[in-house]
């Protein structure tokens, strides 16, 4: 099967079901649906670790919080945005406060980012564009790391309730690695328990790619011996990359759409992308495409058609030969050129102003 | 010869000619003396790393500064005063600022204090303990980690330079201590590289005991790969403890007087403390006792009798057998109560305010 850790994600196709079992998650679909969020009425939020439990809390009118996090890397593409779409999602229909943390000094330490100053940078584009992506600004809370520091003092406190060991055998790093590799996994625990420490005790829920739920499960771990309610967690599956394979990486070229993308530029790379029809027009008209293949129509679904009747109609169509690659790809492209044409402008006003959306010590 | 890491010191007699080679550092004596200066006049600086080049800068009339670091496991004693002796004579020697770093984080995570809470409020004592002894305020910066938590930022700039092999060589870590653990001798070299990150490069020079020696070896290798000036060190003798043995300590009851203890309490340990004398008066005043192995004559020298020749003659009569052992204790009582007596409303005058004397983010 494909290996998923952390830090690599290979490019073979992801059996989600044998990952349920691998990672001792619980499928989604046996605690029911919501159906106001397109990411579980489409299938994407698979597998989880006490969601049942979140949403009792929710039920019964308790406090409740989300918290996520994004690495400093560089600028979100799609693959980010997916996932904030759904953090979205859940504050909007739950009317919950989030806390987005941003992990620049990991991506620094990691090697991601040359400088500091650079994962900085990078951390504050990231802000801003998560605003601009639709959280609400009065119910959300961002943290990066550098400016945040205090987080230190958590990952300190929680740091005798874990060993070495553990760490090792939960990312299996080498000792060539620097010390603030392996310190990171702490770190991370600390922003997961972050919001308990400052409000007190109650059900944090954690959207996150599997390849995440390592870190949430040595989080979960932690919390129960450090006094914590242990975090629930939703595991989602990820958008391949614009030419296939498992997932878009700023690491390959040209498997992802940057969100700081020229609209120019994405609109080529859509064109570019990786589709399901057949190798020529006449064939397609007569056998269909498969929509399954073509992330050409995954990423119309998942960004940009909510309405599932029309994009089942997508689907069908194209299956039978109606709809061509080429007229897919324009969809996209015109989707993306507009939503980027409107995004940028607002990240910019939101990065004015950065300062006043960060969480400081 | 006597095991000595940064933290385990044994009781078996030091042999610090054979550090000196053992550890790859100088003797002092081949760079001449301080003659203000009672630890280098009486031989207690025995040892050094780079301190001739330390000193050319200051002769040349080139920025330098001194960096010093102190545990939080909870009030400073008489073998922490001897240390920060030497360091506010030579801020006074050479008119130099000081950075003294508290680690309440490394307290905390080590066990050797319950809670950070408990931790952060020994560091503050400290804080005000070592004003107290006599560092200038306007020449002083005091950090505390908790409060200071930009160090980690520091740390993991530095972090990079260095791998866990590296660690794990200097320190013998095992894999069953917190991540914490690990990662503070990172923290460690963020203190000592400080005063340069925050105000260019220039000497620095760090007093330690020879037993925190590896700390300052690594963050030399760090200082050097990361286009710092490598920090230069000097090496002290400890102290004994009371009763004898290679050096104060917590872990050892009765071994050491503590800043903050009862003056009469204080009184009684000296009373307690090793002699060099005769089983019997009769045999005392015949044979003499001997002054090297008399912790009351240590202390004294160290701490109360500043002019040489004064302490020659308390030797020279305890040798005659002119001064007999209740004489000595007497007379280090006497000035332990004074000194207390003394030094304890100005320690509670400062932690009034301490807050204004620590950095902050």
């Amino acid at each position: 099967m494909a290996h998923i850790d952390p830090f690599d994600v290979s490019d073979e196709e992801i059996d989600y079901g044998r990952l349920i079992k691998e990672f001792g998650t619980q499928p989604i679909s046996s605690i029911g649906n919501l159906p106001n969020i397109k990411h579980f009425r489409r299938g994407f939020v698979f597998s989880h670790r006490d969601f049942d439990l979140f949403l009792n809390e929710i039920k019964k009118g308790r406090k409740a919080s989300i918290i996520t996090g994004i690495n400093a890397s560089g600028s979100l593409h799609f693959g980010h945005k997916w996932t904030m779409d759904l953090v979205i999602g859940l504050q909007k229909e739950f009317n919950l406060p989030v806390l987005l943390t941003i992990s620049d000094d990991e991506a620094y330490v990691t090697g991601k980012a040359k400088s500091q100053e650079e994962a900085f940078e990078n951390a504050k584009l990231i802000a801003a564009q998560l605003l601009a992506l639709g959280f609400d600004p009065k119910k959300t809370r961002i943290l990066i790391h550098q400016k945040y520091t205090k987080i230190y003092n958590l990952a300190i406190k929680l740091s005798p309730r874990c060993t070495m060991n553990e760490i090792k055998a939960i990312y299996g790093f080498d000792m060539s690695r620097n010390p603030g590799q392996w310190f990171y996994p702490i770190i991370q625990a600390a922003d997961i328990l972050l919001p308990q420490e400052l409000e007190g005790k109650h059900q944090v829920l954690v959207p996150i790619a599997i390849d995440q739920d390592p870190h949430l499960r040595l989080a979960r771990d932690i919390a129960e011996r450090a006094g914590y309610i242990k975090p629930s967690a939703i595991h989602m599956r990820f958008l391949r990359g614009l030419k296939g394979g498992s997932k878009m990486s700023k690491s390959k070229p040209g498997s992802a759409i940057f969100l700081d993308e020229d609209p120019k530029k994405a609109v080529k790379l859509c064109m570019q992308a990786l589709t399901g029809g057949q190798p020529t027009v006449e064939e397609q008209r007569k056998l269909g495409g498969d929509p399954d293949k073509s992330v050409v129509i995954e990423y119309l679904g998942a960004h940009f058609i909510d309405d599932d009747n029309e994009f089942k109609k997508l689907v069908d169509d194209y299956k039978a030969g109606k709809i061509l690659d080429g007229e897919t790809k324009q969809l996209l492209a015109r989707h993306v050129e507009s939503f980027l044409t409107s995004f940028q402008p607002k990240v910019e006003e939101y990065k004015k102003n950065i300062n006043s959306y960060l969480m400081v010590d």
